[in-house]
Parts: C-alpha cells; sequence; structure tokens
C-alpha cells in the first residue's frame, strides 16, 4: 500500500482525470509538498484506487492523470447498515471513525424521543470517515446519511429482511437472530441514543420487522454497544 | 439495581464491617450526602453486593454495617486474560473502560520493543475500571496488573492452553483458532503496542504456544483491535 492516499469522490474523476481539492488537496499539495509531475495515489472510497501524475496546480486544487488503476477487493462478510440515535458529538465522532475502519456500509444518525437535540456536521464526519478509512487501508467509504426521523427511516428500510434492534432486556443473541435469515448478508442494525429507545419506539420497530436483541450480557454505552454489534454481526458471517 | 453502589475492596470487609475510603466514600459522603444511619449499596468487584448502614464517620472513610448480601451471577461466556503493549495513556484509558464494561477478567499493559516509554498509573486505572463496571452493571472488576516485560509475562502464562496473538498478516481467524481448544473457556490475548508487535516478539510469543490470529480484514489501532477481538472471542462462546 502506498504510504499516502488522497481521497478524491467518483464525481470529480472523469475518463483519465481527477481534481483533487479542499483537505485532501491541501494536505498533497500545501504539507506534503508534492510538485506537477509527481506520482500519487488516489482512492474514490468505492475500492477504485489510481496511480495518478500530478498535472494543472491552481490555488485550490489541482488535476490529475490517471496512470494506472486497480480495485480492491471488498473484504466485509455482509453489508451493514448502521443506525444510531444521535448522541453527543465525541461519542458521535467515535463511532463513526470506529464503524468507518471496521467497514459498515452506511451510517444512519436518528433523530428519536431520547436524541441529543444538536445539529449534524455532516462534512466534519465525512472527513473522520476518510481518515479512518486511509488509517485501516479499508477503501470503502461508507454513506453517512443526513438525521432522519425514526418513522420516515423505518419505512425506508422496510424491504431489507435482516433488521436487528438492539434492546438490553432482550435475551436473543445476534447469532440466534441472524441464524432466521440465512443467507442474507446484509444487516440493518438500530441502536438507541444514550437513554436508549422509547418502549413505542422499539414496538414501532418491532411492527416494521425488527427482532429485538441483546448485544451484550453488560449495559454497554451507545458507541460501545455499537462496536460490538457491528463486531458480533461480522462474527457470525465469518 | 441500585442507583449508587460503591466499590469496597474485599480485604476493606471483614464480618459485617465495611470500611468505605478514598474516591468512593467523597462521593458517597461528600458529593450525594449520605449521613450516619442510612442504607447504601456496595460491591467486592468480585460479584458481591452487599446492603449498608452508614455507621462510624471519620473524616476520611466511614464504618458500613453490612445488612444483607447477594451474589451476582458471572454472566460472561468465557475469561479472557488481556494483555497490549503500552501505549498513549488516552488509548490506554479508552481499552480499560471498554474492557472493563465487556467484562474482561484480567488486563496486563506490557513492555515491548514498540511500546510507549511512560509511566503507567495503575491507581488511575483501577478508577477508570471501577467507574465502568458500575456504569455497565458488571459487578466483577478486572485485575489490573503493573506493567511486565514481554518475555516475563509469556513465562508466566505458559500453562493456559488457549493463547491468540494478534497478527494483521495472518489469515487465521479467531473463531478457527479456538475451535482447536473445545471447551477451554480461558482464553489470553496478546495484542501489540501502536507500530505492532517486532517479528522476533511474535516469533517468541508463537515459540510459547501462542497462535497468530487475524483480528480484522482492515488494519485497526489497538484500542479498536482489543475491544474487537474480545467481542470476538466472547460471541465464539456465546
Amino acid at each position: 500500500m502506498h504510504q499516502f492516499i488522497f481521497y478524491v469522490p467518483s464525481n470529480k474523476i472523469t475518463d483519465d482525470i481527477a481534481i483533487l481539492e479542499g483537505d485532501e488537496f491541501r494536505h498533497c499539495i500545501q504539507v506534503l509538498r508534492k510538485k506537477a509531475g509527481e506520482e500519487i495515489a488516489l482512492f474514490n472510497g468505492q475500492g477504485d484506487i489510481y496511480t495518478a501524475r500530478i498535472g494543472g496546480l491552481t490555488k485550490n486544487s489541482c488535476e490529475c492523470r490517471i496512470t494506472s488503476r486497480k480495485k480492491a477487493e471488498r473484504q466485509m462478510p455482509a453489508d451493514i447498515i448502521l443506525a444510531v440515535g444521535l448522541i453527543k458529538s465525541k461519542a458521535l465522532n467515535l463511532i463513526i471513525r470506529e464503524a468507518s475502519a471496521l467497514g459498515v456500509t452506511q451510517f444512519v444518525p436518528l433523530l428519536t424521543k431520547h436524541s441529543v437535540k444538536q445539529g449534524f456536521n455532516s462534512e466534519r464526519m465525512r472527513k473522520i470517515a476518510i481518515e479512518s478509512v486511509k488509517q485501516s487501508s479499508n477503501f470503502y467509504l461508507p454513506e453517512i446519511c443526513q438525521p432522519i426521523e425514526l418513522k420516515n427511516w423505518l419505512d425506508s428500510v422496510a424491504s431489507v429482511p435482516a433488521k436487528l434492534v438492539a434492546e438490553q432486556e432482550n435475551s436473543m443473541s445476534i447469532k440466534s437472530a441472524l441464524n432466521r435469515y440465512a443467507g442474507d448478508k446484509k444487516v440493518v442494525l438500530l441502536i438507541g441514543p444514550e437513554g436508549g429507545l422509547h418502549s413505542e419506539e422499539i414496538e414501532s420497530a418491532v411492527a416494521k420487522g425488527f427482532i429485538p436483541v441483546n448485544i451484550h450480557s453488560n449495559r454497554l454505552r451507545t458507541e460501545l454497544a455499537a462496536i460490538v454489534a457491528v463486531t458480533s454481526i461480522f462474527a457470525h458471517f465469518n
């Protein structure tokens, strides 16, 4: 692997030209002082890795000519959609960082009864995710969604068969729940914010086909519960 | 469960008297302003939970008379000894906190080639562990050892059959490795510091019977690797 690799979203790549912008541009050109003519590595967050030569430089971007490309195999044993009730920024940053390193497919911040009422800086969350996938040599960037009301989100995932909701009082393990969906490798996982989901919220999820599962016998903070649940799902399919 | 519960080590409990001291004393008496004659809950970190009545108060301690006791069942499916190369305090605090919530039995900070050279404040680590077991309703406090040289530690765990060492380049999963030890529910887990274990250190571990395992297909920071490995071991026995 290249020691330094820069992220370019797919919509900034056309034929053989990739446009490096924003933080990634600044890190490459201003911090690492790469010059026109030098070769660098790029990735698009969807598994494509490029070698490219730095070309035309402006103050805020540079045009890179792609000289070779390869596909990084996606190594995750399952696709996980992780939806978490909005919690304080520090804990949220940690979940996004860890979930990106672990290879979660999509992260959804949910507005629930006990959610922390605050803004969601998706640009900042995206930066944390980019940094984390780079560090972990995971070339698949999770999609980070805008906050959405729980009710609307439940409707949006209705068609996915394997859906789990964390409930401390429940005794069914993730393993047992997933055994009901043999062969189905897309899993939707719902975790409440600090203070948990309201019993009515759990009932709504169950009415939409979610299975309540116990993530761990001890009571875990939201950010730890998310990591443990994601790991347990991957472990099930491994 | 009691909303507030205070930690008293077993050596401060004789017959029906428990001596509350230090931070736990200050929290109980100075912060929560509990008075002589009031009933409180205590735990000894080994699964024993007591109801006790506050008695004689001094400036730094109080004598509590135990009125009832019960045993919290240990719910962990395995005993995990987690040994991690010494890393920066912030990451170390996080591992101790998470490992305590998850129910690890023993935590060992290791001196290895790439360990961060720094002091190890075991009193502070113990406080983090106490706070975390309380929050997670886990009444079993992990033993937190003093830092030890890798070589000496390898000798000390020689008699345990199931021993795993994390190695990114390896392809054996935790599940496959543990399948070699059917029924053996005590697992020793060795994880390097940032920068990993030196190849000679991995060789020494293997020579002592450790099996190298791949914790995750992506490269994880030490603190995340520890949580993921612990979760995968528990998931295996669940």
